[in-house]
């Protein structure tokens, strides 16, 4: 069985197993207070290209976005995101549960918001009988597979310092984004205010780094993190995981490495004729399958569904990983090659 | 000067201000524990043919959705609203700031909820990293002057019994709509799991009166109701009110008068070729005027403006109250006919 | 019957009910944008000397103290307050349910905090894992009756200013603080970063003034006072009930006028060698009493019970307002003597 | 260097290591919905007695304090804790950031709530006024090494009975309590309305599983743990954690280790003469040491400082964790007693 279902089903790249062992009974300082998460905070600040960012590590991604955006606003304060946006849909209101609407704007293509979305959410919101919108979030990739390019993100900036909005980047899938096209980590560390790179989808067991670029936000960050349940207690365990990732460009080959073969993919059922529900250059797309098509292909693949864009079709989500193999995307395309011969009239 | 610009812009009527003066110094317990709220309590539950209600007096119809909602809901449960719904758009986001997410759904004619909208948002809520709606949040009259009828709601009712979701009715305009078709008020306390008769907008100098009628919304209403801020010190002043609008059907004669004299306003402009940007029965109405003639009438007259629907349009909210006089309403359509008389080609 | 139960027991001083009748069809902008709200706000302007002072009106104190405190920390800081502080034992949580811990400090001589206290609280929370105290908040005068001068409050200043902190005052019984030495309006504009001038415990129908003298607490006061659903609709109610208060120094007469006559008691009482569980030199007292004693006045006082220090002792707070008449305290201290004469062994 | 420091210095017990290594290319279902979680959700209801138990994982302590308690209570509904309780102290303020006061009781010996604390919390909150006490907090072992024995636990289970209480265990140390006397599994499994049993402190690399045991408080509670953050992408990463932990023992002999160690420590500085700041049966201790022999352990040693119980005299915590040696003890021991020899005088 081949899975294609997402970019977090299995542990980690072997070399951070293998560090994690290796440093097992080391003793370290809890909280974060070791030397391996001031190390891989130094390597992230390289990267990026700004020594004076603060680098917190979290476990997981709602929790970073939670966390971020409850310390960075004040309560009336307000989120404007894309409809598609990770916060406005699949973190059950955890925006919300810290007390903040999100502004979820219709996105344009590939997910993103522009700045005239962002603009029309702030000029919707008129006096103090209406929250305050604040906080523009993106996330790189987005939700449907888009990338933000620099060029994207720095008009995005741009009408931020206008109108007196943060921006802040979620980078759960920032390692495809890399990959193809988006803006560099630099160029991030340049445009935004917050913004965090994303260690669950691409090899690390778990973790997120964030990376708090606008000094009004620093301070008292810990607190926030500690109040929201996010520190953890052998808080190196996250040190280790972002030293392996940022380490001999392992983070961008991974990157890479799902987004070629998602991009194989792509091409190859393009070719076959197949459409697809979302453009996308990343290391997830969205095909649309007949439905005999995917009867044959079940049990041997997995997927998503993401949605039934006409009766007898069906759009599915696949989703390459750092662990995804090349017999993998062969055997799919094979699949699905043969599929459609028994079946010339279904596409 | 006659004002439009809403229904809260006098203080109280007369035999209300009568009845504070002359309670003035009775010397009452504090906190809602009074004869006159006992009394109010009681002439609402009469009136709304529910001996079993639970009644509460809140200040003000923000307050009152907050508290509301506040009580009724656990941290994953969701708002189902009208994106015109007075909850999303209007309270500086309070509902979120209790840590609920409104699921804003693009309003029907009337700016109403149907059967079908709140399935819909049922159903695109479908596993446990999204919120759970839970409450459907309906205004009657809604923010555009629409009406829901006994048939509509008991739709509604039945969608939620259906769904699982509780029906809340927000009534800050419930006097309009009591004149203009809507729901009885035994109607309501049939169909709703809880809704408030409002005060503030219909003769009241402030005060809203929540109608409990699910028996597993009541316990501990009060300790709610106080966390909130939403307990007054001297609670009889909002029974001594409520004595004076439930007796005499002083209530319901309020909102006649504000809603006869508004459509009064709606025929006559109407009579004159002004066209709406929204249909109302209420006593709130959308009229699109020329630019030119808004200009001659500015400064006889005070009105909102809701929106610019077209270059050289504007539409205006005109309200009447229960204290506008007919010499306003006169004066208006005398001064818009005069207008359109030396501008033909406006319309 | 004769009421000392609490100081928000009758209506609004007859000056105030007249104002509200006068002004009742006058037409006004809501939500305190209107001239009473600006003209009362400029008296208290000048009275507390800051002409660069923020005022805003609303409608109880736990609703003013729960915005205030929402506005002005973030997350994860704390408020320090004494343990018998209103904050902390009687509004039902409602500093908690903005998300804030109040650090309870067990009280001094007057219910009161000191520089010691405040020091104590801070040195008690040492990193990240700990909230982080940030705003002190005294009520003055106290829950007890305790009363803060001039110098008390210079001296918490000072260990604000040294300690980065906030010094917030709950003015509900400012009247009774100004009439026994307590510190004056001009010195509380000089200490504190914000405090309120209490209306309904002082003549109002209801209504407190927040003074926001700090300026970095000043932005968007209103959305949140807004979003916690504490701005009346009809705003220029408060604005005119602290129209009258201001003017003539009615705010200053009736607090001096209930302050003697619990003065009065407190005197007489102790004449008759009764014992009091708290030293108060403000409206409110707390007298000791034998149940016998009680038991004889039940039925034609009324009062609440504070505690049992011992056993056929109770602890009465008696209570006098701007409304309490001088025959009421005659009446309790002649009652009082004759029940003691009928059981001389009881004190 | 040897470390008393906590005992979450160290990596994971390597059973648990080498089980993450094995199946790390599985392949699994995220969030949860993995075969791992579910055997080991089976183990532990299984060691448990309680075929019925909801049983979810979670990262760490503060995290599932704070869900549990989101999840369990109504806005108004507070926690009561003794006053050296984490929750209290030490998550930042993390319940109230829920929403819920915490109301805290000054601990009877050993960090311990008693029948009576709970009564009299209760007995303190008479009205709407005040927040309503529903939720009994107890850590097992407590914060200052103290254990809760199966009888303790059932009077606290009756008097939460009588008084309509949950009760709430954090079993962040209940591996040493088991090996201390404490309540047994089954014990808890028939005590409680939930509580968690702690892998982080154990022997894990972190993860911590609660179980819940009255059906009132099972709906829904995915939807909080997803909201507040708490549900892991690669979730299975603590179902294989915690099927190490339950088979075989091993959770009950790593609690067996650190107590042992821990207790040998404390038999051995008692029989030196030291005294202790708080009694410990379990795997903290917290002897009182002179400042001068502190001075030459600096350095071969690692230990936090509790507290300054006299001049010259600091109490320091030592924690023995399933990773500390036998060397370690005896070389502690060593040099205490040298140290002591040199400074005759001191203790």
């Amino acid at each position: 069985m081949y899975r294609f279902t997402n970019d977090y089903s299995e542990g980690a790249h072997p070399s951070i197993l293998k560090a994690l062992a290796d440093t097992n009974l080391e003793g370290n300082l809890g909280y974060g207070y070791d030397p391996h998460c001031e190390h891989a905070a130094a390597l992230i600040r390289c990267k990026i290209g700004r020594p004076d960012a603060d680098v917190h590590f979290l476990v997981g991604g709602t929790q970073t976005n939670t966390t971020c955006i409850c310390a960075f606003l004040r309560p009336h304060e307000a989120v404007i995101a894309a409809s598609s946006g990770h916060v406005c849909v699949h973190e059950t209101g955890a925006i919300e549960a810290t007390g903040h609407k999100c502004v979820a704007m219709p996105a344009a293509a590939g997910g993103k918001l522009t700045p005239e979305l962002v603009r029309a959410a702030v000029e919707a919101h008129t006096d103090e009988h209406m929250v305050k919108p604040r906080l523009v979030y993106v996330s790189n990739t987005t939700e449907t597979g888009g990338v933000y390019t620099a060029a994207e993100l720095r008009a995005l900036r741009s009408v931020c310092d206008e109108l007196g909005l943060l921006l802040y980047l979620d980078g759960a899938r920032l390692a495809s984004a890399l990959a193809c096209g988006g803006a560099s980590m630099e160029e991030l560390g340049e445009v935004c205010d917050a913004f965090y790179i994303g260690g669950t989808k691409n090899g690390a067991l778990f973790g997120e780094a964030v990376c708090i670029l606008n000094p009004a936000l620093k301070p008292d960050f810990r607190y926030i993190l500690k109040q929201r349940g996010g520190m953890l207690a052998k808080g190196w365990l996250l040190g280790i995981q972002f030293e392996q990732l940022m380490q001999n460009c392992l983070y961008e080959e991974l990157g890479e490495h799902s987004t070629r073969l998602a991009q194989q993919l792509s091409a190859g059922l393009a070719a076959l004729g197949v459409e697809f529900l979302f453009d996308s250059p990343s290391n997830q797309i969205f095909p649309i399958l007949p439905d005999e098509v995917l009867a044959k292909l079940e049990g041997a693949f997995h997927w998503e569904v993401t949605a039934v864009p006409a009766p007898g079709r069906t759009c599915v989500r696949l989703v390459c990983s750092w662990a995804t193999e090349q017999a993998a995307v062969t055997a799919f395309l094979l699949a699905v090659e043969g599929a459609l011969k028994d079946c010339p009239a279904c596409l």
